[in-house]
């Protein structure tokens, strides 16, 4: 989708969830606060319906899946282990002019929507490279000072100008790109071979990036000390990290199996951007599948079944490794997607390649939404190894290993011969070509006893953009012509049943009528307790189903006449249904009403 | 309850939460974190199921509140304009010696809990006042050294008792308290009147109270500058206040109607207590309903309900006032906590008097649980006027009224006569006898005009002291009597069935008979999609139904070999259900058990 048609569809979103109260802007009456929302009704609903589908999906229709509730502020230390507090850093730039920050990996993307590089886009033919220099000092003179004052083409023109005339001179083979060219105009060093990037506020000149981490600081306890240090959550995986012990020991759960959490994180983006996608207070959902490493299922079943295109993914296997166990949870992610309405068409997939991983990942898919700002990551999951439960074991000294009865027994019958041909083995092929030989017979050991630690493949969504992925695909505008054969625009959001915040709307045909608005009342008190109602009863008929097909609400029930028996028999008792996507109606029994409505939105 | 009886009791509690997964201290493995708590796996069904009844009493079954999801961090001058920056404090006292810092209005039941002062107290019959000076020294030269180190009684034996026998001589008829004889202990200048109260943790010398105010701080933005403090919210209802005009425009309700909001809050407690029930973080369910002013229910419907006994509170009515609005939300309040397993009997109320009530608020009734350490306040239900959205419209400039049609044209037959005395009374009746009559004026105009603030009944409860209430008064244990005569402690957690974590657990008779366990994983599928399941086929069955009596599930299904039909065609396609509270064992027929086991958990 073009950029500019990107645009409008964004926007007409935006106004829409603010109008229907989906989104708002946190404390908008102060001015708002950057990167922060909030849920009005129906966006609660929303978020609330998403939050029980992956609930449902991930834990409450499965045996091998626990949930978990933790506490957003945990013991610093976590955070330490976790390599938070060292390495989770964005790369920042400060502009040396107007002292704004900015996500450095990002200048560019925040550069090309700014009013004043798109203005002096336009001015200038790059591709062909003239430069219109009077224009260009025209703009530099007058919305130069206003839109970008510190860029070097406003504070110098001639000089900025004479010098890109000499570059573009000596680059005939090297044509500028737009992005060369507004770094010149940045800079008044045109002699100088570097390049400046100019910030996106100002035009000036912005500082070599550096790391700026990501956690948002408080303190705990009386006093605002050193000691007294801690983070609101970046992520919610870790606190499953820390209780993965306690949950094994007190659940029952025996490995492979995982723990599952929904709960608020908070990263302080230097630039939080695209509406609700990337904000600085969001939440997650995220399950963590411990799996015996590959090496236990070698001892316990002689191999290790890997994937292989085509490979049976619907029912786990004693035997998978944990490439088997990553696309299995590929796979059920992408059903899930699909059974809310985001199929394999809107949906792509991105497999990091191997210098894109983390050290300690053995492979990582993004599933990628189509957004209309383009298509951007809706969940990550990566096979993490054993990584956090060795750095948490190692910083709480606390063990965190499992004991396995089978693979016990397993090796019981191993000889010593075939125990040290395990461990020549495994040192020959090892990855760190420093490891000390007795650190893998450690391991080895271990794992002839019956102990390990856990892997984990960590399927991790973010709520918010989902949400807004799933509003993005709702959104649908189409001319209607009604029975007079006028024509407009209809606006609506062709919500999944099983997301919709209302399911069902439910209209007397005229509030005036005591008796319609009394038997709509009746199959409002019918239906209440089993699904999300809403009543209405003001304005003309037609206008009270647009006003639900802005909701997404994808049935609506109006009691009229008919319903009460007035013309005739053969209707009493019976309601028309209008769906939603196709406006069509269709006269249904009330005594009906409950198992279809329910077999259609569960 | 005494002491004595309570602590094991909440003792035990707390130890069947950490073995069966419902609470664990927040990251346990690195020494935890003082006033946070994770929630495990059946802790986390539980706090979801509670929430689930309160989002559906309070919203989905009605027609007059729509729900927010607001974000944790608001715009700082949110609590600035609320109060919370200014006033939002508890009294602090720092210990002179040992440096710890204490909650001042807590320091005596905080002192009544430590082993010394327990210690102290039974070496001494302060009722009769016989101070036994050789014990008290003998304690004060070993014990008191290690537990209590800063007590003046420690530091300097023969002056502090010497003076205290000087103290005791003359108060024969003014006996001293155990609260003075502490106070006495732990000060040295006896001669001087000011009494000292102990430091709990060493006996030393506190400092008056301080103001300290229980706002966590944190900094959004790159920069941790003045400018970019932020706070997590220490509620939930202010958003719901900024938020207000948001959700009035885009929700099609009208006044009276109400805004809920489920969430996480945040408060730097000096001294976080008693488990779950005070926290630094926690979860609150928070109901603003708002209503019109007793004023335009008197324009609208010539007089004001006023509240009485016997009033009849089932159905809301259009000429209700404030106070008929306040006792219909204890009443509704009441009926919730009865329909989860709270009946009155384990309730009680505090109707705040005068001078215990915000300046702003017209009544407050505190809904409070019998729990083990103390009767304690488990939902405040307040009258807040409105005080709320008036400084919100103070502080943000924009305009919060509403606009009530019906009330412009109830006031359009009004004369000038009239309105002046409207305005006359009101003013000769005012509170605040600095009052201007132009600001009486002012609001009676603007009335007359339909536009109003509305006012605010606010029920605020606690999800966290709520599970733990529901935990409470779940636990039981009672002796019974097996088969074989033998008897043993049976530990139950007795659920409403309707929060129970796990509705009902699926056991086949032997895992070893693959009949049986194919038969019980059918029953797994034909229940799960509606009802949280789970299986179990480890162990003797007696054992399997007391693991499900600790995690309070309220029914037990057994496949036998009558399932099967192995045992003749009356008996087949039938299970054993046990009931958990009566341990009573029936036969149901499998057709019928989805219909009787929701039928009884929702």
């Amino acid at each position: 989708m073009s950029k500019d048609a990107a645009t409008p569809r964004m926007e007409k979103i935006v106004s829409l969830c603010k109008r229907r109260g989906f989104i708002f802007q946190s404390s908008e009456i102060y001015g708002g606060l950057n990167g922060f929302w909030d849920y009005g009704p129906l966006g609660a609903e929303l978020k609330r319906n998403l939050r029980d589908t992956w609930w449902n999906a991930m834990m409450r229709q499965r045996d091998d899946v626990v949930p978990l509730d933790a506490s957003i502020i945990m013991h610093p230390a976590v955070w330490k282990a976790s390599g938070h507090v060292d390495t989770f850093c964005d790369p920042m730039s400060a502009c040396k002019h107007c002292q704004k920050l900015v996500r450095s990996d990002q200048v560019w993307s925040i550069l090309a929507e700014q009013p004043w590089v798109q203005s002096l886009a336009a001015l200038s033919d790059i591709s062909s490279q003239t430069f219109d220099s009077p224009g260009l000092l025209r703009w530099a003179d007058r919305k130069g000072k206003e839109m970008a004052p510190n860029l070097a083409l406003v504070r110098n023109p001639s000089v900025t100008l004479s010098g890109l005339a000499e570059r573009s001179k000596t680059s005939r083979d090297h044509p500028l790109s737009a992005q060369e060219f507004t770094q010149y105009l940045a800079t008044e060093q045109l002699a100088a071979t570097a390049l400046i990037t100019p910030c996106p506020h100002c035009g000036g000149e912005l500082t070599a990036p550096r790391p700026f981490n990501l956690m948002l600081r408080t303190h705990t306890g009386p006093i605002a000390s050193d000691e007294n240090v801690a983070y609101l959550r970046p992520e919610t995986a870790q606190a499953i990290f820390v209780q993965f012990k306690n949950v094994y020991d007190s659940s029952r759960v025996r490995v492979p199996f995982g723990i599952g959490q929904i709960g608020k994180a908070f990263r302080n983006e230097i630039t939080p951007r695209n509406y609700i996608f990337r904000s600085r207070e969001f939440e997650q959902m995220e399950l963590e599948f411990f799996i015996k490493p590959d090496e236990a299922i070698r001892l316990l079943h002689g191999s290790v079944s890997a994937w292989h295109e085509g490979a049976d993914l619907t029912e786990p296997q004693p035997n998978w490794g944990w490439e088997m166990w990553h696309r299995y949870w590929v796979d059920q992610r992408t059903r899930y997607y699909a059974g809310i309405g985001l199929g394999s068409d809107v949906l792509d997939y991105h497999w990091q390649k191997p210098e894109e991983l983390a050290h300690y990942a053995r492979a990582t898919v993004d599933i990628l939404y189509k957004f209309p700002f383009g298509t951007e990551e809706l969940e990550g999951i990566a096979a993490r190894g054993n990584f956090d439960l060795t750095q948490h074991q190692k910083h709480s000294g606390k063990p965190l290993e499992v004991f396995d009865e089978e693979l016990k027994a397993a090796c019981a019958n191993l000889t010593d011969e075939q125990k040290r041909t395990c461990i020549d083995e495994a040192y020959a092929e090892r990855k760190n070509p420093e490891t000390p030989r007795a650190d893998v017979a450690e391991f080895w050991e271990k794992l002839f006893a019956g102990n390990y630690l856990p892997h984990v493949i960590e399927p991790s969504a973010g709520l918010d953009r989902l949400a807004l992925a799933i509003l993005a695909q709702a959104f649908d505008e189409e001319i209607v012509t009604d029975e007079k054969g006028k024509s407009e625009t209809r606006t609506v959001l062709r919500f999944h049943p099983r997301v919709a915040p209302i399911k069902c709307a439910i209209f007397p045909l005229l509030k005036n009528r005591p008796e319609l608005v009394a038997k709509a009342k009746e199959v409002v008190a019918l239906l209440r307790p089993h699904l999300n109602i809403f009543y209405d009863e003001a304005g003309a008929i037609g206008r009270r189903y647009r006003r639900q097909d802005e909701a997404g609400t994808p049935f609506g029930l109006t009691i009229d006449f008919d319903t009460l028996g007035e013309n005739g028999p053969e209707k009493k008792d019976t309601v028309t249904l209008r769906q939603r996507d196709s406006m069509q109606q269709e006269r249904i029994a009330i005594a009906e009403l409950r198992g279809w409505l329910l077999d259609k939105t569960s």
